[in-house]
């Protein structure tokens, strides 16, 4: 079987963003990325400085890491990154997971389209705003959203903008006109990757949390829009792995 | 036009809790309830001691007063209550909303069937475990996930149990294996409806989620599952009407 490069594997915890807000998962890492975001919250999975983590693992390997951490007592898996979507071979894994009754929620900025993302869950496209330092593709996320229309499962995808400032904000508003089809979640970015006292931590987010939402209320072009926070940062502050 | 008894419209806000966590919308909360729970967030709609804001107001007034306060900045509407499915002619307005393109989003305990649950894009079930005094009558309940089922509507349904105490799990559980289709939501309860001080608050009620999702995560049982706090008292703190 062929080889995914894998990060970490890790769980069962919750999944504290996006779409299944909440849900009880495990979780799998992979490295690689081709976005370099300034405020990259795992950038150890495509800097270098995470190399010495990565495992070449098949799908079975995979599946049996996972049974030999979650046991039993999961359902649900979140392949995330670095960019997941640039491994064709994932699908091994999605097929392997089908097959054992296992929902997949999967995170990718949309930059690559891949077959198996009709096989997702939960599929979140979370494109990345200006002050990433990333520009987006559009030609390629409009496929992207047209061939999971094509398929019927819209539904199963959603669209996901971490928002710093007012540009992002600016451009959260144009992705949500682009595809009006999709679900549209803001997330309040976590600019403070360092602190490590929780409390602190928490108002200090959902201050930010609030400012956002308080945007978007009086905001007569943001209506069918889902503003969220990062769960598991109020739970575990900035701690990786949890 | 049949009149609906309405103790309060305000908004826009966003749904703190359950299945569209963080949408942004307006709120329609009914007078009455068929419960009187321990702990209800609401009693001022049941228990006389809000009668004085009770309007009675036809499908037509609630509309202009909602698009008075919400300008064109809306497309979602949240009904609760007290018990909103105690309302037939709750139809009326369930119609209404429809014509006018907004999705509507409806939380009940389930102890009663309506048929325009058909037409609710996001409805929330939650009976009540034994902290709250109540018994559930899940010959009703039955009765109304079989009726979402046939209507090929069982996707736009969850169940939604608040937790106090370790009997309300042991309720959550059995619910949660009896009703294997829906999706499962846990909420941590707020026994604290009136600590004003956000910040202490906000510390203890993440600190109880915390508790809730630890419990989750070493139970085999609780697997497809969503663990969630209530966001708008993390923001706002016991106020009402935010
Ligand atoms: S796309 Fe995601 S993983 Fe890649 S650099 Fe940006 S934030 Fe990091
Ligand atoms: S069912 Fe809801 S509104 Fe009625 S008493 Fe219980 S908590 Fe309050």
């Amino acid at each position: 079987m062929s080889k995914i490069p894998v990060m970490e594997i890790f769980g069962p915890t919750i999944q504290g963003e996006g779409m299944v807000v909440g849900q009880k998962t495990m979780f799998v890492r992979t490295a690689g990325c081709d976005y370099s975001c300034a405020w990259c919250d795992s950038a150890f999975t495509w800097d270098g400085s995470g190399k010495d983590l990565i495992r070449q693992m098949d799908a079975t390997e995979i599946w049996n890491e996972l049974t030999s951490l979650g046991g039993v007592g999961f359902s649900y898996i979140t392949i995330s990154g670095g960019n997941p979507a640039l491994l064709k071979n994932m699908s091994s894994l999605v097929h392997l997971l089908k097959e054992k009754n296992i929902k997949i929620c999967l995170e990718t900025q949309g930059s690559k389209w891949q077959d198996w993302f009709l096989d997702i869950h939960a599929l979140t496209l979370s494109p990345k705003p200006p002050s990433s330092g990333m520009e987006t593709d559009f030609q390629v996320l409009d496929k992207i959203v047209d061939r999971l229309a094509e398929a019927g499962a819209i539904q199963n995808g959603s669209l996901k903008i971490v928002i710093f400032d007012d540009s992002d904000y600016e451009y959260a508003k144009m992705v949500h006109k682009r595809y009006p089809a999709l679900t549209f979640f803001l997330q309040v970015g976590n600019d403070d990757i360092v602190t490590e006292n929780r409390q602190k931590l928490m108002v200090s987010l959902v201050d930010k949390y609030e400012s956002l939402v308080e945007k978007v209320m009086i905001d007569n072009e943001m209506k069918n829009v889902r503003v969220l926070p990062q769960l598991h940062v109020y739970i575990w502050g900035n701690k990786r792995g949890v």
